[in-house]
């Protein structure tokens, strides 16, 4: 078995070569990539299965459980992703700006790979196949950590995907898959200043944390989200209903679900009209300060915990404001700057609320469910940053290079 | 005497304020800036004469007393580089990119400010009215953090800057001068992540190395240069004289100057001829392989840590090397990731040195020392990244900045 550091070093070897790479001899490869999984795909759902079995034995929850399992429509669906991914522009090469100082210097700045790429994820085996297909397509070495319920699933995946590429004479450093996933190979890959040039953490919020407080290698936030939903005075009670129950209960596991709703006290009592019964529809458990308490007598009243919350499930907390300043403070200090959204008809409150709110993404009259890369036209996204350096918001290839300056002389000197 | 979490958190308080500042406050604020420095110019003097009797009294070299004294001159040199940033665009606000999705919502990436800009800096007390200019302008709280060899010129400057500040009606957070600049002071700002969005230690490669290996705030690492000219065998041997003279001996203790040179076996018998006597002008002290030394006697033999080294001065490494790969990989396993140059009339070998060394500039006949930001056409510079993450190469105002998503809809929800 290969410790974590001597994959590393493959990884640092090769990216010199995939850094060299054209377009079309990734695209090649990341073809080859999506039909190795589909010939495999038995290969795959009987190390799955072992997986599973571990799993189940050892108690892990229903929704974790799912997240561990593959079927052949979800092999199909990985393959096609890595399909989607080929089909995305390179940004591998792309001049971000360019031009000719009077000393006649051509300075251009080009895209260029960051070189490797650390992930650190939950016992999602999807993601493999994913970042594996996204480092590949901007040029970068990936060393992927995922969780050790899926150590039998990722290690087919990768081995069924670096034969795909080794084939192609790719080197072997371009994808390895962590070879022992327990909790000294995350401590380890933090260490790793001279092997990887970002190391992205992915999944709760506790890993998070601990990777990007103890990390040496320049880390990448992502995924935090402790979403509002204002109700403005001035809102429509319908549509302000309409997009807390889209925010709320369209899938409230992910990282964009509204975990909060903020209401003005001259709405509130249309808006739950409308809401209430919406809500109801899913069961949401709705968790109240005193005023809101108030008016709904279903709902529990909030401990100070709850201000601070991502459930990921049917759970909201529920608070009412005396007007945009206090809904702007609120979020100010208890959002994870992931996604907020005020609901207003008026025009002054929709520029403060986007002006002055401090997040990856900022929504006027629409779900905060939106921030994601296939929806905001990225293609495809490695995470959703909630930091402010590199990348903010849904993370496209283009979050996963560098940049260099390129300058063509004929002997110039400075004077 | 506040503490550096007292300042820390003026500035945390301030960045909200400053994010909503337009460009007409701003650039008014700087003007009021520059005039403050030339207003109380003797006082500065002052302060800064008490700073100069200390480090005399303390031993310290002429170069660092050099970088410490501040004359009329430099003080209105302070004042009109202020004004000069004034001039720049304004990048906050600027839309990165924008669309209109299918379902009719507006998404527009704007640039906002990062937020609360730490610095820590050695004792030059310009850096201190440079680096308030360069936050102020695009929108960032500045905790800066002199040398404290400088600290009387500092916190005078901090002073009078402050008050312009302040008169202004602008928060006392937008600028705040660590009041005890000793060693724990930029120990704590390592571990302030609730209050700093990003921290830029500028400065000797222990200090930079120190500040990237322990500090859990992000940081940007800047101006570690192991810079390399590769003399190829299609050079024009005087055109690279030239350009290693310049390199090498316009102002051997920046970053971007050269400390090594690596010249093709095929052209070293033409190079040194041409390059001996430039070198000679300035007493270079050569130190050379055996290959090198062979050709000129009067050269050192080079330690294996010389080939390492960031000199700052007159003393230039000198290697040969059998062709362009040896030198590609002598630069890959001895560059600092900075600004490398190839002179050769070869196209083929141009390209691939373009392509292949993996820096944050790289050169075709040309010397290293125009990596710079007014000399890239960006302005200015806040310091040159050395790191691949968030910003490469010479740091404008885009760099201090980050992005956000505003998402404008009309009840949209997804689907």
């Amino acid at each position: 078995m290969k410790t974590v550091l001597e994959q590393a070093a493959l990884c640092k070897a090769a990216a010199p070569a995939l850094a060299a790479l054209s377009t079309a001899e990734k695209n090649t490869a990341l073809a080859a990539l999506a039909a190795a999984l589909e010939t495999s795909a038995q290969e795959i759902l009987a190390a799955n299965a072992q997986d599973l079995e571990a799993g189940r034995a050892a108690g892990l929850r229903p929704a974790l459980l799912d997240r561990l399992a593959l079927t052949e429509d979800r092999v199909r669906a990985m393959a096609e992703g890595i399909r989607a991914v080929a089909a995305l522009p390179d940004p591998v090469g792309q001049t971000v700006r360019g031009s000719v100082l009077e000393n006649g210097l051509e300075v251009s700045q080009i895209r260029v790979p960051l070189g490797v790429v650390g992930i650190i994820y939950e016992a999602r085996p999807n993601v493999t196949a994913d970042a594996a297909a996204l480092c590949l397509k901007s040029g970068n070495a990936a060393l992927l950590r995922g969780g050790k319920e899926a150590r039998n699933s990722n290690l087919c995946l990768g081995r069924i995907m670096g034969e795909a590429l080794t084939a192609r004479g790719l080197p072997a450093g371009a994808l390895q898959v962590v070879e022992d996933p327990d909790r000294s190979s995350a401590t380890a890959m933090m260490e790793l200043t001279e092997h990887l040039d970002v190391l992205i953490p992915r999944g709760g919020a506790g890993l998070i944390r601990s990777v990007s407080a103890n990390s040496r290698v320049p880390v990448i936030r992502t995924g935090e989200g402790v979403c509002h939903i204002y109700v403005d005075a001035a809102a429509d009670p319908v549509m302000a209903a309409d997009i807390l129950y889209n925010a709320k209960c369209s899938r409230p596991s992910v990282c964009n679900a509204a975990e909060c709703v903020l209401v003005h006290q001259d709405v509130a009592e249309r808006f739950w009209a409308a809401a209430l019964p919406r809500l109801a529809e899913k069961n949401v458990e709705l968790r109240a300060d005193a005023a809101t308490l108030a008016r709904l007598p279903g709902a529990q009243p909030a401990a100070e915990e709850d201000w601070d919350r991502e459930y990921g499930d049917y759970i909201l907390a529920c608070r009412e404001v005396a007007g945009l300043d206090e809904a702007l403070a609120f979020i100010a200090a208890h959002g994870t700057g992931h996604s907020e959204a005020i609901v207003t008809q008026d025009y002054a409150a929709a520029q403060r609320f986007l002006n002055e709110v401090d997040a990856a993404a900022v929504y006027v009259n629409a779900s905060t469910r939106f921030t994601d890369g296939g929806c905001f036209g990225l293609g495809c996204e490695i995470g959703i940053s909630t930091q402010k350096l590199h990348a903010r918001g849904p993370m496209g290839l283009e979050a996963l290079t560098s940049t260099k300056f390129l300058v063509r002389g004929s002997g110039q000197v400075r004077v």
